[in-house]
């Protein structure tokens, strides 16, 4: 999507240089980084200058491909196959992508395995955003219906938690494929952004994202949905993922699970823009997904523009609070409406999603 | 309460000075401020250098005092009774204690009215101390009972959200008050304390009087609840209220009615500390119950103290970001476990309501 009018990506190539946009630095500047080596690759992701399970399982895949530059024998290849996935314990797309990738190559000789990775995570990278080109037009359908109910001149309302934008992805975003498609066909759409603490995607990349292409939003704290929700502000919720399971249980950001409550409770439809790379199917059910606990300092601290135009960090509680600070939650499947996939809106729910993917069922 | 061993209270007098913290300083700096006129009153409560229903009510007292002390006559009684409740639209306490004050004051001849207010206004901080005293008496049974059904060694958990501490009140709090008497009383309490976005009161000020007062706690992102129950970490919830209505429906910082949904879905006690003066008979429900929308400001800026010790604004959202603010939320009755009043935990229900303050009830 655009950046000041520029096409950008979340991760793209220059050349034989990978390029990715350091998110941390956003949204008071706009930085991009080159990724050398493996290392990059890791260090891009475990202090998530990239975020979001499809931009985290892409940059792996480059850096796979950077990995095969360096060092292309079989202990290479192993090397990088046991690193990448430590990274970053929960979106299910850095060990898919990472295992895609390697059995790839391990057949191949050496000498071919720079090129082929190179190629590879390419076409990984493409395959990204035909996937959430996908999941945005059968959003768009939904967007479309829900638009449809509205009395004339009302605009429609999504909210959305966290950033799944085209920030978290290579292009389009997963929550925000349905959105941007939506807008620029005339649909007169506006999104409540959730804040999203600790880390503040919310406020950092999604506002800015929208805020560049243009899509009227507004930010509103984690706390607040709920409310909006009761108010009838809101006409439906649509979040990403990290992992689904495979009885469509959803693991995402945390606080998601709060705002799939209130959705619930108000019958607000609520949907997870889920792309086939995100859904688990050896995985039984959200119970076993592994539970990023991150650092506490990301509680403790909050990073933005002072009245200077500095980036400051500033601690908002008394000295020696400790704090705990899980990364992510699981919402029950019972509390999704559907999950927007590449191949439609599928039921959470182990059978219909077992239909819709018939090659990655992995059950009896 | 204490704050370094010194017994302090959310309103004081000293000699003949209305005295108070400015909270909006906490946790990184303790100053105290004097009330000279009812001006002051008004910014104090309307700058929320003194916030939380039950301090609001008995700050207005004394600024009905006040007010008394520079015009006693019934003009100077009535720009008091009109100016004072207007500083903040929610919590009813405020209503409540300004009309106290009035019907009181009313029929004094102007020349004893200064004396009669300031006694009246300290009487009413007194009985709000004894109020919350007696909520702590009834909430420790509650969290002795929980306790008591805790395995040996585990220590009991408890959610709170905001500040319904003693800097909510005169003193003890409100949904602190069983807190500090099971911690005195040596039960293994330990509270996870909800951050509270957009202004903090918990990461300010929730962690700063449970530090002070040595009671165990970890600050969590109002994210983290609904996660932290289905784990099974929080044994219950405990919330103060601005107002609550006839039918029990519970109006409270904003994000407290998710924080039920999730503490309902996962079968965990959700308990609201309401002190009678906080109970609204006339309100039939809480969709009455007007919201007060708050300034862009405090979503888009978050203070806290800089790496250099300056309490220093931190904006989060990129330029131009517009915000909306809601300050609080209606939490259903059918999601509230029981009101811990002062006279005992009374059914969130119009009936059990009524019966337990038969000279409240309004109804035919």
């Amino acid at each position: 999507m655009r950046v000041n009018g520029v096409a950008r990506r979340g991760v793209w190539l220059e050349g034989r240089e990978v390029m990715i946009i350091d998110q941390t630095a956003l949204p008071h500047r706009f930085e991009t980084r080159v990724l050398r080596a493996l290392d990059d690759a890791i260090d891009a992701i475990r202090h998530m200058w990239v975020r979001g399970a499809p931009l985290i399982g892409a940059t792996a895949a480059f850096g796979v491909a950077l990995a095969m530059r360096a060092d292309a024998s079989d202990a290479g290849l192993a090397d990088a196959e046991r690193r990448l996935p430590l990274a970053r314990p929960t979106a299910v797309n850095l060990a898919w992508a990472v295992a895609r990738m390697a059995s790839l190559l391990r057949p191949l000789p050496p000498s071919r395995r720079a090129a082929a990775a190179l190629a590879a995570a390419v076409e990984l990278a493409e395959e990204d955003v035909a996937i959430n080109s996908a999941i945005g037009d059968h959003g768009l359908v939904l967007l479309r219906g829900i638009a449809a109910r509205k009395k004339p001149g009302e605009r429609l309302n999504i909210l959305t938690h966290c950033n799944a934008g085209w920030l978290a992805t290579v292009d389009w975003g997963t929550a925000t494929a349905a959105i941007y498609k939506a807008h620029d066909c005339g649909v007169d759409v506006h999104v409540y952004v959730d804040e999203t603490r600790p880390r503040n995607q919310g406020a950092s990349l999604t506002a800015w994202e929208l805020g560049n292409h243009g899509v009227p939003h507004t930010l509103i704290v984690d706390n607040a949905g709920g409310h909006l929700m009761r108010l009838g502000m809101v006409d439906l919720c649509v979040v990403g993922t990290d992992r689904v399971a495979a009885n469509g249980d959803v693991c995402n950001k945390i606080g998601t699970y709060l705002k799939a409550l209130a959705a619930r409770d108000n019958e607000v439809p609520f949907y997870v823009a889920a792309p086939s790379p995100s859904i688990d199917f050896a995985l039984a059910d959200g119970g076993d997904i592994p539970i990023e606990f991150r650092g506490e300092e990301e509680v403790l601290e909050v990073s933005g523009l002072s009245a200077e135009g500095d980036v400051v960090s500033a601690r908002v509680a008394p000295a020696g609070t400790r704090a705990l600070n899980p990364g992510f939650d699981v919402t029950p499947a019972r509390l999704v409406t559907g999950l927007i996939t590449e191949r439609g809106v599928v039921r959470p729910e182990r059978a219909a999603m077992a239909r819709a993917f018939p090659e990655r069922n992995t059950s009896a």
